[in-house]
C-alpha cells in the first residue's frame, strides 16, 4: 500500500473542497457588498479556511508521487475512509473560524472544535444531526456552506457506490450490482470517469429542478438552494430551527416529499430511465419494496395520528384534522425512511405505534446506490428471505432453496455478507449506546435518547426520539459522545465495513 | 406427517407429568398428615390436576396409532414445540386449581389462567420469571411442584439437545456437534435411549450432590431440594420473595455459584469427564470462553461496585465493603450469564457499567448443550469470527479464510445459520418489545422494562431491569403481554427456529 499515493488523492480532495469554500466566500463578499453586515466575519472565515485548505491540499499533492498510477483496492478503501474523516475537519474549519472571529466570550456552539467537526461530519455524511440552535442568527453564507456539505457528500456517495466501488469489485457491492446495475456494467461507458459524469449530470439536473420548484412555491432563492441541497442528499439541515415546518406551506412540503422519494432511489435506475428502460425499473424488486414501505409506513403513521394532537416544529398545536394528519404523517414518514430528517411536527409526541414504525423505517433506510442511509431496502429484503430459508432448513436440512433477486441466484457469500452487515449495524448501534450511557452523567441521559441518537447517526437520519427528537439538538452531549456519534455517522455512510477495515491489523500489514 | 403419532407421544409426556403431579400430591398428603393445614387445598389441587392430566394423556395415547413407529423429523419438531406449549398448560393447572379452591374473592395472582400459564412456562423453560409476590404464603407442595417444573424442563432440554436433536441431524445442531460431542457420536452408545440415560444419570448425580451441599450449609431439606432444582436447570424460582438473598449465607451463595457454573457447561463435557478425557475438555474453546466471560464479567462488575451502596433483595442497604462487593458482584454476574436469575442484590440500582455488562451477558448466556439459555457462548464465538472474516473480505474479496473450531473448518451453512440465529433472537426481541410497548398503557410501560422483559424471557433469565428488575415481578403486565412473553420463553428455550417452523406454511404442507 502506498500512503503517498493516498496522500496525493486526498490532496486533490482538499483542493476541491477549498475551491468551493472560496466560491462560497465570493458569494459572501457579494452579500456583504449588498449591505449584509453580518457577512463580514463569515467572509473572513470562509477565505481563511479556503486558503488553509488549499495550502494543505497543495502540500499533500506535492508530497505524492509524481507519476499518477491507478489506485489499488486497499488504497481506495483507505482513501474513502480518510476522505470523510479528514474532509470533515476541513469542512468544519469555517464554522470554528467564524465563531472565533465573532466574539471572545465563547458562548456560541461553534466555539468548540468538536461541535464544528460533528456538524461538518453530519453534513458530509448527509445525516443532518445538528448541534445548533438559533440557526437563523448565523450568516447565510455559513448556512449555504453547511447545506453544500450535504450536497457534496451525497454526490460523493452516489459516485462512490454506483461507479467507483463496484468496478473495484469490493465485497458487499456485488449485491447492489445484481439489481439496478449502474451504467458501467452495460458496456456502454466502461470508464469510471464517464460513469461518474453521467451520475453527476443526473444529480445536477435534479438539483436545478427542485430549486426552481421551491422558488415557484414561494421560497426565496437562498432557502430554495439550501433546502434542495439538503433534500437530494437526504441530509436534513435547514436554515431555521423549526426545520421545514417553519415555512408551513403545503406546496413546499409536497415538493420536498417528491424529491426526497427521488433521492432515496438507486441512481442507477435514473440511468435506465434516460435509456427509456421503464420495464426494468418496475421489475426492480428493491424499488418496489422501497415504494411499498414508504406507502405502507405512511398509512400506518397517518392512521395512528387521526384524532391525535400534533405539535408542529414551530411550536403550534394543530387541531387533529384529517388533512393535517395526512400531511404531517406522510412528510415525516418519508423524511425518516429516506433518512433525510426534515421535520414539520414533533413526532416524539406521537402515539407509540407511529414512533415504532418510524424507528423501524429509520433502520431500513433508502435504496442502495441512493443518497439515503440505513441498512438499505435491498439488504432488508435479502435478510428476510435468508431468515425464511433458514427456518425451512430446520425441517428440511438437505433442501437448499435458491434465493433469487431479479432472476439471479444470490451466492452464499452475498447471503452471509448481507446478514453480517445488518448484524454489524446492530452491533455498532448497541456498542455506541453502551458507550454513551457510560460517558454521559446519569441524570442527563436516558436509554431512548442514547439508542436513538446512535440509530439516527449510523443510519444518517438526524433526529431521533426523546432528547434528540425533532425539536431538540445534539449540543448537550459531551465531547466524547459527539466524537463517537461522528464516527457512527462515518461508519453508517461508508457501509460500516469500509471504516472497520481500518481497525483490522491485517489491513495495515504487507500483502 | 402423522398427527396421530405426535398425539401419542404427547400423551406419554402428559402421563409422565401427571404421575409427577401425583407424586408431589403424595408428598403434600404426608405434610398434611404431619399437621400442615395449608396443604389441604394444595393436595386437592395436585390430585385433581394429576388425574385430569392422566386422563388426557391416556386418551391421547389411545388415539395414537397402535403400532409404534419411529418419529420423522417434522413430527419430532412439532412434538418438541407442542410439548412445551401444551405441557405448560398442564403444569400450570395445579396453580389455577389451588387458587380456585382457595377462596372466592379472586385476589390471588393464580386466579388468572394466563398467570398460571406464564408461571408454568417460566418453569418448564427454566426462565424463572414469576408473577408471584408473597411466595412464602404459598403451600410448600405447590412451591415444590414449581421448582420441579424447572428441573424437568432442564432435563428435557439437555436430553433434547445433546441426545435427540443431533441424531436427527437437525440444522443448527451441527454446530454443537463440532465441539464437545455428546456421547452418541463416539460410537460407544449409539442409541438415543442409552445416551439419554447417561445424561439423566449425570443430571441426577449433580442434583443429589447439590442438595446435600445446601443441607450441610444449613438450609432445610425442602429449601435445598427446591433451590437445587432451580440451580441445575438455570431456572431461578425461589421459595421466597427475597430469592437467594433471603438466606444471607455466604456458604449458600458459594455452593449455588459453583453449581450454576456447572449447569451452564455443555453436558457432553461431563461425559468426557467420566471417560477421563480431561485434555479434551480444556481444549474446548466454548468452555474456555464461557469461563473467561464469567471471570471477566464478574471482575468488571465487582470493580464497578466498589464504593457503591448495595441494596439486597431482602431490603437492607449494605456498606460498600470489598467483601460484599465481591460476593454480590460474583453471584449476580454468574447468576445472570448462566441465565439462572437468582438474586441477592437489586442490580437495577447498580452503576451503568455493571448493568451494561449484565445485559450483554444475558444475551450471551450459557453453553450449548447446557441448561443455560441466551444465544449460547459458541454462537457468539462463531459470530465474532465471521464478522472479522467479513471485514477482511472487504479488502481481500478473493481470500476465503477458513473459520475453525476445534481444528474443524466451519461450513458456510453453519456460518450463515449462526449469524441468522443471533439476528433472529434480536429480531424477536425487538418485535416483542414493540408489541408490548403498544399493548401496555403508556403510563405503565417504559422502554427499559419492555425490552429487558423480552430479553430476560427469550434468553430464559428471569429478572431484567427497571419494572422487571431483581426485586420486581411480572404480575403487572396485561394478559396479552404475558402471553407474548410466554411465547418468547418457548422460542428462546427451543432455539427459536424449532418454534418458528410452526409459522411457516410449508411446514404444514405435504412432502
Amino acid at each position: 500500500m502506498s500512503l503517498r499515493n493516498v496522500t496525493k488523492q486526498l490532496g486533490s480532495l482538499f483542493l476541491v473542497l477549498s475551491s468551493l469554500l472560496l466560491v462560497t466566500g465570493g458569494w459572501s463578499a457579494i452579500q456583504f457588498l449588498l449591505g449584509d453586515a453580518s457577512e463580514s466575519r463569515a467572509l473572513g472565515a470562509l477565505l481563511i479556511s479556503g486558503i488553509i485548505g488549499a495550502l494543505l491540499g497543495a502540500t499533500m499533492w506535492a508530497i505524492g508521487p509524481s507519476q499518477t498510477r491507478s489506485v489499488h483496492r486497499r488504497e481506495a478503501l483507505l482513501l474513502v475512509a480518510i476522505s470523510w474523516l479528514l474532509g470533515a475537519a476541513l469542512a468544519g474549519l469555517p464554522y470554528f473560524t467564524w465563531a472565533y472571529l465573532l466574539d471572545a466570550d465563547a458562548t456560541h456552539a461553534f466555539h468548540s472544535p468538536v461541535n464544528c467537526y460533528f456538524e461538518a461530519m453530519s453534513g458530509l455524511t448527509t445525516t443532518g444531526a445538528t448541534i445548533l440552535s438559533g440557526i437563523e442568527e448565523i450568516p447565510r453564507s455559513i448556512l449555504l456552506w453547511r447545506a453544500m456539505t450535504h450536497w457534496l457528500g451525497g454526490l460523493g456517495i452516489i459516485v462512490l457506490f454506483v461507479a467507483v466501488l463496484p468496478s473495484l469489485g469490493v465485497g458487499g457491492k456485488k449485491l447492489f450490482q445484481i439489481e439496478a446495475p449502474g451504467p458501467a456494467p452495460e458496456g456502454v461507458h466502461p470508464h469510471i470517469r464517464e460513469t461518474a459524469r453521467i451520475l453527476w449530470f443526473i444529480y445536477f439536473g435534479l438539483t436545478v429542478a427542485q430549486i426552481i420548484a421551491l422558488r415557484l412555491a414561494g421560497m426565496n432563492w437562498f432557502n430554495s438552494v439550501c433546502h434542495t441541497f439538503a433534500t437530494l442528499a437526504t441530509g436534513g439541515f435547514s436554515t431555521q430551527d423549526a426545520s421545514l415546518g417553519g415555512f408551513n406551506s403545503t406546496a413546499v412540503d409536497l415538493i420536498v416529499i417528491f424529491f426526497m422519494i427521488l433521492a432515496g432511489v438507486n441512481f442507477g435506475l435514473y440511468y435506465q430511465l434516460i435509456r427509456r428502460r421503464l420495464h426494468g425499473i418496475w421489475r426492480d424488486s428493491e424499488f418496489r419494496l422501497y415504494l411499498a414501505l414508504l406507502g405502507g409506513g405512511s398509512l400506518v403513521v397517518i392512521l395512528s395520528l387521526l384524532g391525535h394532537n400534533i405539535v408542529t416544529t414551530s411550536g403550534g398545536m394543530h387541531e387533529p384534522s384529517v388533512g393535517e394528519s395526512i400531511r404531517h404523517g406522510l412528510f415525516t414518514t418519508i423524511s425518516i425512511q429516506t433518512t433525510t430528517g426534515f421535520c414539520t411536527a414533533d413526532f416524539d409526541q406521537w402515539p407509540v405505534l407511529a414512533r415504532i414504525v418510524l424507528i423501524l423505517l429509520m433502520f431500513v433506510g433508502g435504496s442502495a446506490g441512493s443518497t439515503g442511509g440505513g441498512v438499505k431496502v435491498i439488504r432488508v429484503l435479502v435478510a428476510f428471505k435468508v431468515m425464511i430459508a433458514e427456518i425451512e432448513r430446520v425441517f428440511r436440512p438437505n433442501v437448499v432453496r435458491p434465493i433469487k433477486l431479479a432472476n439471479a441466484t444470490i451466492s452464499p457469500e452475498v447471503k452471509l455478507g448481507t446478514i453480517a452487515y445488518v448484524f454489524g449495524v446492530l452491533f455498532l448501534m448497541a456498542a455506541g449506546t453502551c458507550l454513551i450511557l457510560m460517558i454521559e452523567p446519569a441524570e442527563k441521559i436516558d436509554f431512548a435518547s442514547a439508542s436513538t441518537a446512535c440509530l439516527a447517526t449510523i443510519c444518517t437520519i438526524g433526529p431521533g426520539l426523546a432528547k434528540v427528537g425533532a425539536v431538540e439538538n445534539y449540543a448537550w452531549f459531551t465531547d466524547a459522545s459527539k466524537l463517537i456519534l461522528s464516527l457512527l455517522m462515518a461508519l453508517g455512510r461508508l457501509e460500516v465495513f469500509a471504516i472497520m477495515v481500518l481497525f483490522l491489523p491485517r489491513f495495515w500489514r504487507g500483502n
